[in-house]
């Protein structure tokens, strides 16, 4: 049976990089693979045709697919938005709308761009850590949540940080089935020491472990003392199982550290079954969108991850990621990776190899 | 009139390294300087005493004295505790007791151990960035916080991130006057791209500027690109502006860049003429504690800032920090640094400069 790919391309670089995964995807397809490929607008481009940055009708198409592609979101044009009609807005509602509650960032140093970190190339050498980061839930979803005038003409601005047992297990379950295929380690993340709902995160997480997952080696570690960990010593971690707030802030540092942040992808995954969304972990980057030299190997490797993880196809997302190893391997380098080649030239490095 | 320092060891290796700090105190006073010290039991040990990390009388006389110099707080033994009654339910009350709301972090590296960081020299010498973190509001202290279990028997973990005007200003405001004395640039990091604090807190920080700051360069930055960027590219900062939670993390993140934690020392401050409160920013360190091989040098900076920002002693500061300088230079070095001297050596490495 067909399945389907909705492309959400988006802003900035978005249409850019996805375009070059369509040329990608294409070339799989010519090869035999069963795919329907379809397009919609998503986040700024939304909010400028339709008036929303997630229309009813691009949700559907969503839930009905079985993956979806998204580019990026965003860009200083719509930062005076009021804050629900903003292109992020339009992202939280998709994460949330396909109940996604998985976040898989892989912070992988690639061999061949060792020496584009900042740390020095012993500490980032063979750097491959996996973050699973809840996503549908936390401070970024929590009621109540606004910002109200008081009596005495002060503001004051509230969100709620919040967790029940059920989120919890079900994103540990992801981290702990998915380390079964790794080395067997989590660290998990939280502020138990000032927050409540870290607490209950670390009791939930360490429970889960002792009734279901013996074989898994689970350490726990403060959110303040991980980001330390990630810059001292990046190579301890295997998996890390964070909350949506602190995997946002603690992905993104631990995929600078790999020097690679335009090589990254990343997926967020639900229930069995259900769709996925893919995205690469850069943004929109509106300073260089438009001129065609973005790197679209995150892009291309998010088309890998939705292969493995919704299509069913783990074969062709091995294929496909050997690719970008090879181009790079062979010296293809965008501007971002000290090279020169444009966002067309890089697609087309990587399609030669993919034979 | 005699000014008074409370010291509070606390746990771990806050008392080695307290010991050092008195000496130096000691030596001032020998000097002339016009002080007296006192010491109160604080966090775990207060606990095992008292049956509470901050008894009233302790807070009593932190509020009295004309500054506060804490060790370090927490330890394996304590952490089974009821959330209120570990060492860091004490070392919170005391920071809100005391109300010093602004919590000044610088994050240097010391030329002398440049190489010790994990980064490229180049990306780390010279680097000096001072954070001024919100110390006694948001997810910290907002209610409604705790642990319910749900009609379902699911349990449920709410805490609460939660600022006013007046909490943004005040912290804003220390954090411009700062600026006015280093290079007048603050960037600011909040997530006000998904959470109505962070926007208020932004749009706050904005007004203060434009009324009354215009010649400061603020530049807002989102919390996860700034973990970012402080990895890609530290010396891009000279004052960072954040609440509570992210300076927690961002600031420990800078920290271990610069690969001198067991150098670096913090500050909370309040209102002009109220304590102080001054501590390492380096933990009780279970691990090698009693050994006496704590690098003692955060401790003494410390008291430096003490000396600077409550005592009215600047010049004393200076010389303090000279004299830590200088014993680095000489190839003076705890284990942490790569050296072999104890604590106590290593502090009378640094009373052999304070002449
Ligand atoms: C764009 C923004 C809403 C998003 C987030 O904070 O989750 C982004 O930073 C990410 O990590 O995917
Ligand atoms: C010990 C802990 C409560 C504290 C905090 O989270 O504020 C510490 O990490 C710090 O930064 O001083």
């Amino acid at each position: 049976m067909t399945q389907t790919l909705l492309l959400l391309p988006g802003d900035g670089i978005g249409p850019e990089v996805t375009a070059v995964a369509r040329r990608v995807a294409g070339r799989l397809i010519s090869q035999g693979l069963d795919l329907s490929i379809t397009e919609a607008r998503f986040g700024g481009v939304a909010i400028d045709a339709d008036g929303v940055p997630l229309t009813d009708e691009t949700l559907a198409a969503a839930k009905a697919a079985d993956a979806v592609r998204m580019g990026a979101v965003g860009g200083p044009q719509w930062a005076g938005q009021p804050y629900d009609k903003r292109p992020e807005a339009g992202l939280l509602a998709l994460r949330s709308g396909m109940n996604v509650y998985a976040n898989l960032r892989p912070a992988i140093c690639f061999a061949a761009l060792a020496d584009a970190s900042t740390l020095k190339r012993i500490h980032v050498e063979g750097l491959d850590i996996l973050f699973v980061r809840e996503l549908t839930g936390g401070v970024y979803f929590g009621e109540p949540r606004g910002i109200e005038t008081l009596a005495n003409g002060e503001k004051r601005g509230v969100n709620t940080h919040v967790y029940t047992t059920s989120e919890i297990e079900r994103v540990a379950r992801t981290a702990f089935e998915l380390a079964r295929g790794r080395k067997g380690e989590v660290v998990s993340a939280e502020k138990s020491n000032v927050m409540e709902a870290g607490l209950l995160w670390r009791q939930v997480v360490e429970a889960l472990r002792d009734a279901e997952y013996p074989d898994i080696t689970l350490t726990h570690m403060l959110a303040d003392n991980m980001a330390m960990q990630l810059v001292k010593n990046p190579k301890q971690f295997d998996v890390i199982l964070t909350d949506n707030l602190f995997g946002d802030m603690l992905s993104d540092e631990a995929a600078m550290l790999t020097g690679s942040l335009g090589m990254l992808p990343s997926a967020a995954i639900g229930a069995a079954g259900m769709p996925g969304l893919y995205e690469p972990i850069h943004g929109s980057a509106p300073d260089i969108a438009g001129r065609g030299v973005a790197n679209p190997c995150a892009s291309i490797l998010s088309l890998a991850m939705a292969l493995r993880h919704s299509l069913g196809e783990p074969e062709l997302a091995a294929r496909v990621e050997a690719a970008v190893e090879a181009a790079l391997n062979a010296g293809a380098r965008t501007a971002d990776l000290g090279g020169n080649l444009t966002t067309a030239q890089m697609g087309d490095a990587i399609l030669a190899q993919l034979t």
